[in-house]
């Protein structure tokens, strides 16, 4: 590990739980003096004659001996704790006003009120986790469905460091033979050499790219799989997103400041989030304003993974049909569902469907017979959308990366390695191509923080809530 | 203990801590089962096999083996725990989706989503805590000032319980003297004995009716001294309300709900919580509004525990000083602290106060120069506050009763022993006084929990939040 200014001769002290009145909350003390300063305002059993991993009642009182709180003091000692460090973590009543006193006395006895992430920091610098694990603890506490959560549990228990590490460990063995080759320039060497080195950049290249590759799906699983909801105006696409968002396997969560052009929001379906766009209604407006949602709208299904369309058969079809030729022709990657609304109303149900299956439309899958009334059509819509958004990755199965730090951590080494290879086809001074093999070893480094420097361990762990 | 139907045949979980996001989040399992229950979805050290009151880390798995969360579990072998059965806490990472899935796998596992207070309930029914240190914790977790704290405190650690069964066990020394009494009614007895029967119920009616007398003040220490900042239009009420809340001794909390006629908001100053009420300004006025909200001003000031009055040098005195007389003559034992406010404008400040201090105008305190703007007089204004505050009780040294359940039941208690007094006096039937006495027994024990149905116990922990 590269030079990283360390002062963790402080103790730091925080409430780890989240904010607001619990029956219990618990306040985590970490550093040289975790024991000492709990045990002075500790009346009870001494925390200094106690073994690790032991759990105390006792008296927690004030710097004036008055009782703060009856609790619970469990005692983690050094080196074997989360931190690294000792650890003391008080399990104590949960009101606002003990929380707030028991945190202030820590600091007046010498504690010093942790950073946010400060404790994975410190769990970090002192060898428990590697960066990239250490990131995907924070993921872990953000993560809103099963897929993100499968991923950040993946990160937290080091896949992703092990392939970064064998990455590296290769890098290693091309850089050795690079030296072998640049070595022995001068005389007669066996052709194969340079065969096996190329052919092992080529392969590192290769597996570098697939990883950084999965990004953008990775992305997609950690914040939601972006649907737009399309379809003429009162085709019935506010019904819709109701139907998903009140759906009983839904868990629906508000994501401030997105609801000022679109109606979105975010809910779990069978493990996966989705965040649900709902958008102006699509038809030829001279309305100024209108005319500026119908191309937001366009924009949005543009951008989206996948596009629910829905066809509404008491409102004439040729307009609708020509809307969704324009769309595919435009986006022929998009995900298309096609459904046809108002199944309820018996006179519109059977000839629209068979119309439009006839027409020269053509898409991946046949148009749904729904109703945002009745819910007919639910379980096939949502099959659908697990099959699309379930196709390109499995979370439980493969490396993904969700993180943009590591995305671009893996693209710049993926291109100090390119240069280096074209240094070594180009036959150019072997210090240069060197310098392009350590820029790539560098660039991996990072990941897992075997390179760190204060600016990134900053940015990384002011993410962190506070307490962790 | 009178019988009470319990099922903790049941093994119950909930989150413990606040609702939310964190670092960190405990969930509490408590029951027959709690230890298997934990254990089977564990992958580390076997749960069976630790000692009480250590600590553990694993995996949490769901029932599919996916693995939930990486979590610390503490085990707790009954009887020596909060609720005197098994008990494993998990402390998990702090994501609600991680909460809500670790809580599911418990009840799918067998364990049971616990009610509010269900643990501390628990606790009652196997003898770990009595009924007034149950709702003592109850309080604890909502104590928001120093003085409400030392309340709950005190009341946690069995202090009023024992002050209650020392007066119940004197009632019972009441009865069998009672008994002794009517046994030999019908000889020639010492009339001594007779005498200190009397002297005995006195004695204990008086300390009851003490108890009973300290709840005023308790129920305004836990929920706040009420102030009412009162005074003419633009006496700089509003500015005297703000400079209290955000001087730095304060902590702002909102009461929702309550700002609709008057503004109203609650700070700890000095260790006591304060609710100061701004009022309309008081002036004669013929807008029939403004005429409502300058009666409901003058309600609150009667209510108040200390009125705040602003005088305003820049204004004439004579109607100020007639509405602070008739105020007085009204109450006459309000508490009133005056301010003369406005000491930054030079010109109104030294004759205006003299002026004040020679008219008929008596007051306990003299007036106090103060300026909202410059904060001037804030000091002693505070110290006034805490004097006037903590003249009546003393929250470190004296029993106080803050819970008006308490307080009915030793009202109850006192009206049944001056009937057992009036009976002996009377000489009405010994059967009557023995059923009197009883009577005060039962009202006594139902605030320990000595006494109790399920009604009683079911009203009592439904106020406690989740996990408790």
């Amino acid at each position: 590990m590269e030079q990283f200014e360390v002062t963790s001769a402080d103790t730091i002290a925080a409430i780890s739980t989240p904010p607001g009145t619990g029956g219990i909350a618990v306040v985590r003390v970490s550093g040289p003096e975790a024991i000492s300063i709990v045990n002075n305002a500790w009346k009870g059993k001494s925390l200094h004659s106690v073994g690790s991993h032991t759990v105390h009642l006792g008296s927690y009182l004030d710097t004036s001996g008055q009782i703060l709180d009856e609790c619970v003091a469990t005692v983690f000692r050094s080196p074997r704790t989360f931190t690294g460090e000792d650890v003391v973590e008080l399990s104590i009543h949960g009101s606002k006003w003990i929380q707030r006193e028991i945190l202030a006395d820590l600091i007046r006895r010498g504690a010093r009120v942790a950073q946010p992430g400060e404790f994975t920091q410190r769990a970090f610098l002192n060898g428990r986790l590697d960066l990239a694990q250490a990131e995907g603890v924070a993921d872990l506490i953000a993560a809103s469905s099963k897929a993100a959560h499968t991923l950040a549990v993946s990160q937290t228990r080091g896949n992703f460091s092990k392939e970064i590490d064998i990455l590296r460990d290769r890098l290693i063995e091309f850089a050795s033979l690079l030296e072998l080759e640049l070595d022995f320039s001068e005389e007669e060497v066996e052709f194969a050499d340079r065969q096996k080195l190329l052919a092992l950049s080529t392969g590192i290249i290769n597996k570098i790219d697939r990883l950084s590759s999965s990004y953008s799906s990775g992305a997609v699983l950690k914040e939601g799989v972006p649907v737009v909801i399309a379809g003429i105006p009162n085709a019935g696409k506010s019904s819709l997103l109701n139907l998903l968002l009140n759906d009983d396997k839904a868990i629906v969560s508000d994501i401030p400041g997105t609801t000022r052009d679109s109606i979105e929001d975010t809910v779990e379906i069978n493990g996966i989030l989705y965040r649900f766009i709902d958008t102006a209604g699509l038809r030829d407006s001279n309305d100024t304003v209108e005319k500026i949602g119908i191309d937001r709208a366009r924009l949005l299904m543009k951008r989206a993974s996948i596009v629910i369309w829905l066809i509404d058969p008491t409102s004439p079809l040729p307009p609708q049909q020509e809307e969704i030729i324009t769309f595919l022709t435009d986006n022929p990657e998009s995900r298309l569902i096609l459904l046809q609304n108002k199944s309820d109303l018996p006179t519109s149900r059977l000839p629209y469907l068979s119309q439009l299956l006839s027409s020269s439309l053509s898409v991946s899958n046949p148009p749904l017979t729904f109703s945002t009334k009745t819910a007919e059509g639910l379980p096939e819509l949502i099959e659908r959308l697990t099959a699309l958004s379930t196709s390109d990755y499995n979370p439980e199965n493969e490396l993904i990366i969700t993180n943009i730090r590591h995305y671009e951590a893996l693209k710049k080494g993926s291109e100090s390695l390119q240069r280096a290879i074209r240094g070594i086809e180009d036959g150019i001074s072997g210090d240069f191509i060197a310098q392009d093999v350590r820029e790539a070893l560098h660039h991996l480094g990072t990941i897992t923080g075997a390179i760190t420097t204060h600016t990134l361990l900053t940015s990384i762990f002011s993410r962190f809530c506070i307490g962790k």
